[in-house]
C-alpha cells in the first residue's frame, strides 16, 4: 500500500473545503470554522460556487481554480455532485478525498458510491467515508471535522465507525483524561479500510495505540494481515456482538454483520485486544497507550486495604490473568514493610497503616524484582494519608527502580485529593483508575498484547503434499454433471487430496463390482447408498453396518438400492459404496463456511451431543498451523476427553491437529469453488494410532 | 429481633466517646471531632480516665459517671480494657456498642471478642464490630466514625465488611455522585450481623436501597431468611468468588469463605442483586435508589446515535435482558420523529438529528406505553444539541407522562456540559451514567430487583408422607455399630423414608438367603457387596450386573466375597445386596454437603461426563420447591437433554423435580446427622415413567 498518499490525506499540509460556507449552523461553517479555530497552520482553500470569500478567506468555484498544491480535500456538498467534484480533484492531482457528505450506500445508492471511488482510483486518489465526521489530529493541529475540538492531546488513535460517538468520545476525553493523537471517523468504508489505517497508523510516528470502534468490518482478511504485522497494540470494541445488536448493527450501517464467533476468532488470531464495552475500551487505550507490554503472567497487587486486594483478585481471574503467591525472597522481603496482620502473599496487603514510605518502598523493590512481570498498586484514601503523596511516592519509586520495560497501574478509590492525584500520575505516563478492578483488567489488556504477539509467532506453513489438481479434477467432473452436493466418494478424493486420512470407500455400480471391491477392502463393511440427490442416507434405507461376507453383500447391495428408490424414485444414483468400517473411536466434528467478511472458516467440537446441545464449538479464520490445531483441541470444554479424562487413554491430539491444519488448507485453496462442508465424524484414536474421516461432505459454490 | 434496640445504636440520640482524645491524629481525638464538624446534634460525652475535659468538652472517668442516658458507645480504647467497658455500659444501661477498636479474632483473640459480647448480651446490649471505621448517617448527621466526612446526601445505605473500602468509597460518592443516607462499617460481625442489618434497614424510613461489600457472611440462613423477607432492593458485591481471590479473602478477614457456586446460588435464593465490580456496585445502588422496579422485560432504549444502541444492546443481552422490537403501533408513532434513515425497532435510533423536541415526544409516548416497562435513554453530545436543554426534555416528558411505576435511565456520552446535565438529571431523582452499557446494565439491575421478588412468591411446602422417625433409626443403628458410612442399603432406606423412589435393594447374609431374595425381587437382577469399608465396590470386584437366575445367584454370591476378602481382608462385610435391576434411563447424580456458611446445599447435574469434564453442575441451598427443582433442571447447560433433544422422548422433569424437593427436605431434616450425601446415578424415564435412586450414599457426621 501507498502510505504515502494516506499521510497526504490524513496529514495533509493544504486542504480544499468542498462546500465551505458562510452559514453559520452548516457543516461546511463548522468544519472550516474548527481548521482556524484549532490552530492548522496548512493552507486552506475554500471551495464555494456562489461566494467570493468565505469567513474572509478568498474562495474558489474549483479545486482546478485553486493556484497551490492540495493534499487533501474536504467535501461536503450534496451527493450527487460528488462524482464531478472527484473528477476536479483528480485532475487537480488532490491526493485524498474525506467525504463527509451522506447520501451514498447507506441509503441505498451504492452506485453513487461506487462511481465516486473509480474516478478517484483513476487518479490514484484514496477516498476516506463517505458519511463521516472528519478527521482529527493534534500532531497537526488539525480538526478537519464538524466535531466540537480537538481530543484531550495523548498518544493514542480513535477509529470509530460511528459518527456520533466519535463526537461524543471527543469531547468526554476530557472529562475521562484518556488522551488521543488523533481521531478518524472511518463511515461507509468506501475505499479507505480499518486495514489501511491499521498500515498507517502503525507507521505514524504519534501514535502508541489504535483503538478501534467497529460495527462490521469490509476487508477482514486485509485487516486480519495488517493488524498481525502491526507492531503497536490495537484494542477494538466491536459491537453488534448480540444477536439483537447483530440485527440492529446491520439496520444501522448496512454492514454484513458476520457469525459474532468468527469475529470473536478472527480478531484473537490477529492479535487484537478486544474492549468489553465503551469504559473498558477508554481505560484499556488508556493504558495500552502509555504503559509497555506484560512480558509474562505474574502480576503483583499492592494494596493498603484488604477489601480492594480481593475485589482485585478476583478481577484479575476474570481477566483471565489468575495471580499466583509471590516466591519466598519476594514475601520476606515485602513483609518488612508492613504491621503483623497485613499480608506479603499477592494480594500484597500493606493494611490501612501504610504511609508514603511503604508504598515507596515495596514498589521499589517489587518493580525490580525480576519476579514480578507487571505491578497493579492500589490505594483507598485514607484519613492519615494524603493521596498526592502516594502518587508521588509511587512515581519516585518506579524511576529509582532503573526498570522500564515492564507494566505498571494505579487505582486510587477516594473523593476529590485522589482524582487530583489520580490526574497528576496520568501526567507522569501512569495510568490511574477510580476502581481497582479497572486497573487490574488494563494492566490484563498489556499481557493480552505480549501474548498475542506471541501468538504470532509461529504462522500456517503449507504443506507440500498436495495434490491440488487432483481436487479440482473432482470438483470440475461434479460440475460438469450439474452438481453442487459432491457425493461422499467425491469429497473424500478431494479430502485425500490434502492428505487428509479417509476411510478407504469405493464406488460399486453392480453386485458383482460390489463384491470384488469388497473383497479387496475387507470385512467387517458398510455400505451406503451413492446419490447427490439422497442427503440423509439413513432415512431413505440407504446405509447397512457390519457386514461380514460376500453373500451379505450382494444382499444389502439389493435391498439398499430398494429402499432408496421406494423412498424418492426420480433420485439419480450413481451405485453404492463399500466402505472400510472403521473401529471406533471418539467423534469429533470439522465444518467449513465461507463467512462474508472473513472468508474460508472453520469450526470443530466433539460429535453427538457436544455440539448440537452443549454448543461446545470452537471457530478459526483458516488456515491454522497444527500448533493452533492443538490449541482448538483444548479450546472446547469436552477438550479434556481428548487429552484422556476418567481413565482413558490420550487420543491422538498431534494427528487430529495435523488433520485440522491440512482441512483448513483445503479450504483456503479451494475457496471459490467450496461454499461449505464437513468431516463428520472423525474417529480419534489412542496416541500414536491416528484418526480418520468417516464420512465427508463437500458442497459447491454456486456458479 | 428488637429493631428498637438496633435503633438505638444506629440512630442514637446520646453518644458516649470512650477512648475520647485530645491528641490529634489519635482515632479518639477524630471521631468526636467528626461527631462536631459533621453537626450532630444529640448528647455527646467524652470518657477518658485521665483528662478532665476532651476538645473543651466536660470528661467523664467511666459511662457510669455520666449524668444523661446513652444509646450508643462508641469504643475506642485498646482491646483487653473492653471487656470491662462492656460491663459498664450494660449497667449503665447502653443500647449498643460500636467497636472501632481492633486486637480480637481477626489477631486471634476469638476469646476476646465472645467475651464482650457474653457481657453485652447478658445487658441485652448489641455489639457492632469490633473492628471497624464506625458509622455514618445523613439523617442524624451523625459521623461517628473516623471516616472523613458524611458521605454525599442519598437514598442508598452502605454495609461494608472492610474498613478501607468503606472510607473510600465515602470519598468517592462526591466524585461519583451517588447518594448515600448511611454507611455503617461491620468488621467483625462479633454479634450485628448482615441479616440484622437488612431488617433494621428495611425498617427505616430514609433507606430506599442497601448496598452491601461482603466477603463472607457469618450468618447464612439468616441473611437469606432476611434478604427473602425484605421490601427493599438489595445489592451486593461479594468478593473472594476467584479461586485465589477466596484465599486472598480468608487471610484477610479469617471468615470461611464457603463454597463460592454455593454463594452465588444463596444470594440468588434470597434476591439479592449481584454486583460485579466496585463500579458496578455505585452504578446499580444509583438506580435502585432512585427508581421503582422493572415488572416486566421489554426495554425500550432510544437513542441518537446508531453505534452507542448497538453498544447498548449487546449490554442488554449481557445483562441477561436481551432486546425485542416494538410492537407495530410503537414503531409507527415513533417513525414520526426521526427521518427516513431513522429506526423506530428497537433500540429506537432518532439518529444525530434528533434535538429537544424529537427527544421530548418520544421520551414522552414511550413512557407512557402499556408495552414499555423500561426506559434507557441514550444521548451523544452533539454539536447541534445543548446537553442541559436534552436533559428538561427528558425529565420534562416523563413528567408529562403522569406514569409513576416504571423506571428510567439515561446515558450522555460527551464532555462537561454532559457531565453537568447529568449531574442535574440526578438531581432531579433520574439515574444518569457516562455510558450507555451503564445505563442498560442498571435498568437490568430493576429488573432482576422485580424478578427476585417474583421468584420468592412460590416457597418450598414439606411433603408430609415422610418419616422422620424411621429415618432417624437407621442412623441411630449404624451409629451404635460406630460407622459413619452408611451402607447403600442403610442410606437407601433413609432416602425411602422420605419418600424418594429408590431401586429395592435386600441384604442377603447367606447364600440361601440371596435366592430367596432373588425370586422375590424377580430377574434380572444387580448383586453387590454391602460393607462400611468398601468405598469402591467395583475395584474390589464387589459388584455383579445382569444376574438371571438362581443358579448365577449362588455363584455370583460366592464370587463377591471371595474377591472382596482378597482385596481387603480386614473389612466389615455386611453380606451382599440383592437389587432389583432398573432398566437404561439418563443418568443424573444428586448430591448434598453441609456448607460452613448456609448449611445443607444440594447439587445437581447429568451423571459421567457432564459432572466430571464438563462441570455442568448447579447448586442451590435447600430446602427447594419442586418448582424450584425444575429450575434446576433447566440451568444445567445439559438441560435439553432431558426436555427431550435429538429426537428422543422427553424425560420426566416431573418426577425428578419432585425427587429433587424431597431430597432436599431431607438433608434439611436431617442437619444434624448428615455431613453429606449422594445419589449417583438416578436413572431418568419418559415422562410419565418416573426416575428412580439407583445407588445411594450417607456419610454422618463426626460426632
Amino acid at each position: 500500500m501507498n502510505l504515502e498518499v494516506l499521510n497526504g490525506m490524513l496529514r495533509p499540509k493544504s486542504i480544499a473545503v468542498i462546500g465551505a460556507s458562510n452559514k453559520e449552523g452548516k457543516i461546511g461553517y463548522t468544519v472550516l470554522k474548527n481548521l482556524f479555530a484549532d490552530g492548522y497552520s496548512g493552507e486552506v482553500y475554500p471551495i464555494n460556487p456562489k461566494d467570493k470569500e468565505v469567513q474572509g478567506l478568498k474562495a474558489y468555484s474549483s479545486v482546478l481554480d485553486v493556484p497551490g498544491e492540495i493534499d487533501a480535500a474536504v467535501v461536503i456538498v450534496p451527493a450527487k455532485f460528488i462524482p464531478q467534484v472527484a473528477e476536479e480533484c483528480g485532475k487537480k492531482g488532490v491526493k485524498g478525498l474525506i467525504i463527509i457528505a451522506s447520501g451514498f450506500s447507506e441509503v441505498g445508492r451504492k452506485d453513487l458510491e461506487q462511481a465516486v471511488v473509480d474516478t478517484a482510483h483513476q487518479y490514484d486518489m484514496r477516498v476516506l467515508g463517505p458519511n463521516i465526521v472528519g478527521i482529527l489530529s493534534n500532531s497537526d493541529n488539525c480538526n478537519a471535522s464538524f466535531a466540537p475540538c480537538l481530543p484531550l492531546p495523548g498518544k493514542a488513535a480513535l477509529v470509530s465507525q460511528s459518527g456520533a460517538l466519535l463526537i461524543a468520545m471527543d469531547t468526554s476525553t476530557y472529562t475521562r483524561r484518556v488522551g488521543f493523537d488523533k481521531m478518524i471517523s472511518i463511515g461507509n468504508m468506501s475505499d479507505v479500510n480499518f486495514g489501511d489505517l491499521v498500515e498507517w497508523l502503525d507507521a505514524d510516528e504519534n501514535t502508541a495505540c489504535m483503538s478501534f470502534y467497529i460495527e462490521g468490518l469490509k476487508d477482514g482478511r486485509h485487516f486480519m494481515r495488517a493488524a498481525r504485522e502491526a507492531h503497536k497494540p490495537i484494542v477494538a470494541l466491536k459491537s453488534g456482538v448480540s444477536a439483537h445488536g447483530a440485527a440492529a448493527a446491520a439496520s444501522h450501517t448496512g454492514s454484513l454483520a458476520g457469525s459474532g464467533k468468527i469475529y470473536e476468532a478472527a480478531l484473537e488470531q490477529a492479535g487484537v485486544i478486544r474492549a468489553a464495552d465503551l469504559n473498558n475500551l477508554f481505560d484499556r487505550t488508556l493504558a495500552l497507550s502509555l504503559q509497555p507490554p506484560m512480558q509474562g503472567d505474574n502480576m503483583l497487587i499492592l494494596t493498603n486495604g484488604g477489601g480492594v486486594g480481593v475485589l482485585a483478585t478476583d478481577a484479575a481471574e476474570r481477566a483471565g490473568l489468575p495471580l499466583r503467591f509471590a516466591p519466598e525472597d519476594v514475601q520476606t522481603e515485602l513483609k518488612k514493610h508492613m504491621p503483623e496482620f497485613g499480608s506479603a502473599r499477592n494480594p500484597v496487603d500493606l493494611t490501612g497503616m501504610a504511609g508514603v514510605e511503604w508504598y515507596h518502598d515495596t514498589v521499589r523493590y517489587s518493580f525490580a524484582h525480576p519476579w514480578v512481570d507487571g505491578l497493579a498498586v492500589l490505594y483507598c484514601e485514607t484519613a492519615m494519608t494524603i493521596p498526592q503523596e502516594i502518587a508521588e511516592s509511587i512515581k519516585q519509586a518506579i524511576d529509582e527502580s532503573g526498570v522500564t520495560g515492564k507494566p505498571i497501574t494505579v487505582s486510587f478509590v477516594g473523593g476529590e485529593q485522589s482524582e487530583a492525584a489520580m490526574q497528576w500520575l496520568l501526567e507522569q505516563g501512569i495510568p490511574a483508575y477510580d476502581a481497582p478492578d479497572t486497573a487490574v483488567n488494563a494492566l490484563a489488556a498489556l499481557r493480552e498484547f505480549a501474548q498475542g504477539r506471541d501468538t504470532m509467532a509461529k504462522p500456517f506453513v503449507p504443506f507440500n503434499d498436495v495434490d491440488e489438481e487432483a481436487a479440482r479434477a473432482v470438483i470440475a467432473e461434479a460440475r460438469a454433471d450439474g452438481c453442487r452436493n459432491l457425493t461422499e466418494i467425491e469429497s473424500k478424493a478431494v479430502f485425500k487430496a490434502y492428505g487428509l486420512p479417509v476411510a478407504q470407500t469405493r464406488l460399486a455400480t453392480s453386485e458383482e463390482e460390489a463384491v470384488r471391491l469388497a473383497e479387496q477392502i475387507g470385512y467387517p463393511l458398510v455400505m451406503k447408498i451413492v446419490s447427490p440427490d439422497i442427503l440423509h442416507k439413513s432415512d431413505a434405507g440407504g446405509v447397512k453396518v457390519g457386514i461380514k461376507n460376500a453373500a451379505e453383500v450382494r444382499e444389502t447391495y439389493h435391498t439398499i438400492l430398494k429402499s432408496v428408490r421406494a423412498y424418492k424414485p426420480a433420485a439419480d444414483l450413481h451405485g453404492v459404496a463399500i466402505q472400510e468400517m472403521a473401529p471406533w473411536g471418539t467423534e469429533v466434528i470439522l465444518g467449513s463456511v465461507n463467512d462474508p467478511t472473513f472468508g474460508p472458516a472453520m469450526m470443530f467440537g466433539l460429535g453427538g451431543i457436544f455440539v448440537e446441545i452443549l454448543k461446545d464449538v470452537t471457530f478459526r479464520v483458516a488456515p491454522v498451523s497444527p500448533e493452533q490445531g492443538l490449541k482448538m483441541l483444548s479450546d472446547i470444554k469436552a477438550g479434556a476427553i481428548l487429552a484422556g479424562a476418567r481413565g482413558e487413554a490420550p487420543r491422538d491430539r498431534a494427528a487430529l491437529a495435523d488433520i485440522l491444519s491440512r482441512y483448513s488448507q483445503m479450504i483456503v485453496a479451494l475457496e471459490d469453488e467450496v461454499a461449505e462442508s464437513d468431516a463428520n465424524p472423525v474417529l480419534v484414536y489412542e496416541e500414536g494410532q491416528g484418526a480418520i474421516v468417516v464420512d465427508a461432505r463437500i458442497i459447491l459454490k454456486k456458479k
